[in-house]
């Protein structure tokens, strides 16, 4: 069945390897304690994928490549009206200027790191996301974080919509459950970006010309 | 495992059915040639969603409320360029001006009827669709079309992020693979839009008020 | 020649009147102390737009219409980079958490208001501004604020190009100089919105459907 | 006065020159018959700028640089809907398909340029222009066409906002009067991106390594 599958997308042109470019950022995405810190309910546990994407933007900051955070945060104004938290309510907790919204100090994350507010899924969408990346002409994007069935897989999708190369450790990548994050992986590497594993990335960002 | 991975989801916050509005819109995904005549390799069959697509768009232009189909279609300028079609590059056989762009007549498409042209997975993305939608004060959208697992959820997935109320009836989805398929609805329903069903659909727009 | 001109324009189709909806929102754009407190350079003497804009805020707000504030905020990691602090590098100084980026408490602002933060000119450009009006079925944008030359006038085309129609009243709009401002509130009333009076939307709320 | 508006200016910092990169783009806004031809009311005598444009255009393309046009064109079922048809409203004569949204052939386009389609204003309001310059790492544009006060600034705005560096040559861009034509470029110049000739231009592209 598998291999049924896989021919089948094989013939209609998808899953092949993106061209990596030689400009990479990293995004890590919702990587807050609303989703990292398992006393909240919106939370998982995530210790392994942020410790390895730790590894990741130490270096990439290290080379001097922009290393940007996302988190989730609403305006008391805004949670009664916004369809998406009709259906995932549980996102209506994402209070603006609470802890949960804050970006977990386990990924060492630095004050000059540029962090996105987003309202939804994709860390493109209503944000400055784009226009940032384009303005220090990045050319591939180093997906991270959380959910890799959410956050993640609508992020990938923006990111190659907009016009980057996308790839996706998912060593680094977590997610509430493990069928939805197998099934989104699969996707995204059939059709949004290559799917791979953070010593690739690192050992890519190790061989690219200074 | 599935009951814990809906538990997990529930107490998350997920899963919540939808407000539906009074003003809803048909958004028809992809359902051209490239994608609906299986002569093509980007193709699958799909006639079944087509004719229950079809008996949603007959009822919802009777009554007044807006269709709107999409097409993925390239210039030859774009196609050396997009990282997209590096991924999936059996996109780039959906040229502008060719048979595989157009919409496939089984839809029963009429000529007041407006056609998206995307370059990506998204409807929204790129495109004047949420502009067209907010003019016309929708409130929520139903979307139909192909693939399910591709341009159905990254549509979905910006419907709800553009602030509309989203509704996918399963029935008039289609897609190459059949995990895929379900992996998505299972997403989709969980956390952007209620999957639902065709007679659903239909029922709710015949008891809409005039 | 300026009878010349209007002539042009109105055989060219341009001028006419808009269809005022039935949903209002009011914008107010960039009433921070960074542009209403003249110690600071970039800002101008603007307390009668703030007060003839207060007029409007107070009346929608008790007739239950959103009333949404913007503000440009810069992170550290984004000032060396983004193009428009090249060409108006005053902007710069506009930096997240500092006085400058704090609406002006002149405005009447409460804390359930919602403040948008951008990056550049337009209210919507790389903000969730239009899926917020979206989801509360906003059909009509009452847009003041500084500049109007800048920001103002961004705003009101991408409100118009978002579905919206757009009423600027002149005596809530604030600008460093004459002739830009009455330049921008020419072509803004020719092309995108009617411009008019606090008066004229204080009548014209009062006079809306409960 | 006018001496006193540029003290303003300068004093918050407007009116610096732009860094230019070195991988330009030339976007050519909307001359399409609609726009050129003097038989149609919406348009204007404009064969100068076109012939300067042809200049900046042949040059880019020889060199392998990206040149691309946009058209306003509207489809049927679009027309009674959007509101900038409202206040605009000989711009619904641009329909599809008609003589009007074809672009001059005086501007010596190729079949290999894209062209963009659009609805508004802005070159990359609901448009892939942002997303395509994204994948080809422009860090340049030339914007140039008509009209200045209409859709040359609107797209010289979301240029910068995107993350471009903006130059306007300006013999190169066409109005219907000339006080707006000189107010936005005015505006251009002290606020989005550097006003200049086709002559400069010119030198400037000659100059880059290849």
């Amino acid at each position: 069945m598998a291999a049924t599958q896989d021919t089948v997308y094989r013939e209609a042109g998808f899953g092949n390897a993106v061209a990596r470019g030689s400009r990479p950022a990293v995004l890590v995405v919702d990587f807050s304690y609303g989703f990292t810190d398992t006393a909240y309910p919106t939370a998982a546990e995530m210790s392994g994928p942020i410790a390895r994407t730790r590894q990741i933007t130490d270096l990439a900051r290290e080379r001097g490549y922009p290393v940007i955070y996302t988190t989730i945060a609403y305006q008391p104004g805004e949670i009664a009206t916004l369809p998406w938290l009709k259906k995932a309510a549980g996102m209506a907790a994402l209070l603006q200027g609470s802890r949960l919204v804050e970006i977990d100090a386990a990924t060492g994350i630095q004050s000059s790191d540029p962090v996105i507010t987003k309202k939804g899924a994709s860390a493109f969408f209503g944000t400055p996301l784009a226009a940032l990346l384009t303005s220090v002409r990045v050319d591939t994007l180093v997906i991270t974080g959380a959910t890799t069935s959410g956050c993640v897989r609508a992020s990938a999708v923006d990111a190659v919509q907009s016009g980057f190369t996308v790839l996706v450790p998912e060593d680094c990548c977590a997610d509430r459950a493990e069928a939805p994050h197998r099934a989104n992986l699969y996707d995204i590497n059939q059709k949004y970006g290559d799917v791979t594993t953070a010593d690739d990335i690192i050992a890519w960002i190790e061989g690219l010309p200074a």
